[in-house]
């Protein structure tokens, strides 16, 4: 199987970057951040999460950012919400796509969510079912589909089983992350292998975490298959939570010099997506851990 | 096609990695470190390289690191050599295998060996006869097969012309090098397919660096196309001498950790070789860059 000529990139690292990172950036930094994204040629960011600043509070100022933001036509502004609080948090900012989240192993899911599997779904369906009153598409993220930091291995079945009540639910697209970054390339085609069969023609994507150096090595298998939509965070934001000081998402910037390398395109100017890094080196005040962002730092001493 | 099950890593971080770092080493340290990686269950380890000091000043110890090893039984101890004297000086230490290099590229091959292609190949050929004669096995390293930092992309049916003379020379493996890190998947196969159609039989191996953390994914793609020999250094050790700041040589630590978890056999102890990361970092006084060392760090911190 070849290759896709052409795949979509959803930044996340507004969201999922951000709220791995130990410092709170202040809301300017992060609207001058999301313009900046923008201009790149992204066509999907998602912009923030709804969620009680208490658990999150880097994301505390989600409605500030979601309504200082420039939002340029053609661009897709997303919000993560928890359930229906969350929700109308992201409607009443207007934001253009929904995204919900569960986890596919209970320990994560009691964790994260603080209820079971089975006690996620109702309140992931009332969620999904006003926001798709209210016109707006519904991404769902389905955690630890590779592996738990709580569980280990992950039974394929239970994840089909979970993917199977979240279409059913109105899930519009349904991104499978490797949460803790442990991923093989074999078990990648493995798992997918069962997702094309069971859920033919369905939108899935993938959401991979960088932390053992994994995560270009797992595209490139999804690629092979035929799969075409993948997270990522520009410059590798983020770090990860079970293993601090190790890598965040995949970074937006060395996905896409990779794939266009490999002449597919991307629709992102990489120039404009290193100028937006370097715009949040300089307001962090510290490195972005993304291979392109190291060379592009050492171009510019 | 399918992965192999089976796959030979061989060591270069003593040798690739120490060469591009700034710091210079103590000898103590070097054979320390040598130690350590003759005790994972590595079959091969480029201890140094006899070179003129003046070029290259990190190696100027090569005797004294060579001499000063313990010698497992069963690991092949090499050395880089650019010359006949080179040579003598490798015969004289005694190392199981040498190993001779060049270009793919003009430009990279007179910035390296201040000679042309075509002035190069007599250099080689008399070292390879007497190493040879000596009853030693000679590696070749083909450098810039990828890209070349003054050229940029090599024709393919230079790297073809150059094989088949490395070949011919009596070369046992030739190692086809990513030099400056720019090899993507599709480039890869690309490449192999040739090498593979052309040289029927040939031992290949592959030499990756992460410069822009494609590593992994080309090293995917070498073993979907069968090679089953690849060259990494403990840590991603050394840098890129054309893109400071950047990584050097794929990291062993993340490689054999990438084919362990696909259920590939490399031979290695995982815990060993981490340990081994960990002495050279204590002795370095800083953080070796690769994903297994930051994840091993955060743990032990």
């Amino acid at each position: 199987m070849k290759w896709p000529e052409k795949v979509t990139i959803k930044e996340v690292g507004p969201r999922d970057g951000l709220q791995n990172e130990k410092k709170i950036i202040p809301s300017e930094t992060k609207i001058g951040w999301i313009d900046s994204l923008s201009e790149t040629g992204l066509s999907y960011i998602e912009v923030t999460s709804f969620v009680n600043p208490k658990w999150i509070p880097q994301l505390a100022d989600s409605l500030k950012v979601a309504e200082g933001i420039h939002r340029k036509p053609g661009v897709t502004y997303a919000a993560l919400v928890p359930n229906l609080k969350g929700l109308e948090g992201a409607l009443h900012a207007k934001m253009d796509e929904i995204a919900v989240f569960m986890s596919a192993s209970e320990g994560h899911n009691r964790k994260n969510i603080n209820k079971s599997i089975h006690d996620t779904y109702p309140v992931l369906q009332e969620t999904v079912n006003l926001a798709l009153q209210e016109g707006k598409k519904v991404r769902g993220y389905l955690s630890t589909v590779f592996g738990c930091p709580y569980e280990g291995k992950v039974p394929a079945a239970q994840v089909l089983s979970i993917c199977e009540r979240l279409f059913e639910m109105g899930i519009e697209e349904l991104s499978l992350g490797d949460t803790i970054g442990i991923a093989n390339p074999r078990q990648v085609e493995e798992i997918l292998e069962q997702c094309l069969k069971t859920f033919k023609g369905a939108r899935f994507a993938l959401h991979f975490h960088d932390t053992r150096g994994m995560a270009l090595a797992n595209i490139l298998k999804a690629l092979e298959m035929g799969f075409d939509t993948f997270d990522s965070a520009l410059g590798g934001l983020g770090g990860c939570p079970y293993a601090p000081g190790a890598s965040g998402n995949v970074a937006t910037d060395d996905l896409v010099h990779m794939l266009e390398k490999m002449g597919i395109d991307t629709g992102i100017n990489q120039d404009k997506l290193l100028d937006a890094g370097y715009f949040l080196q300089q307001k962090m005040q510290s490195k972005l851990p993304s291979h392109q962002m190291a060379v592009y730092n050492a171009a510019k001493a």
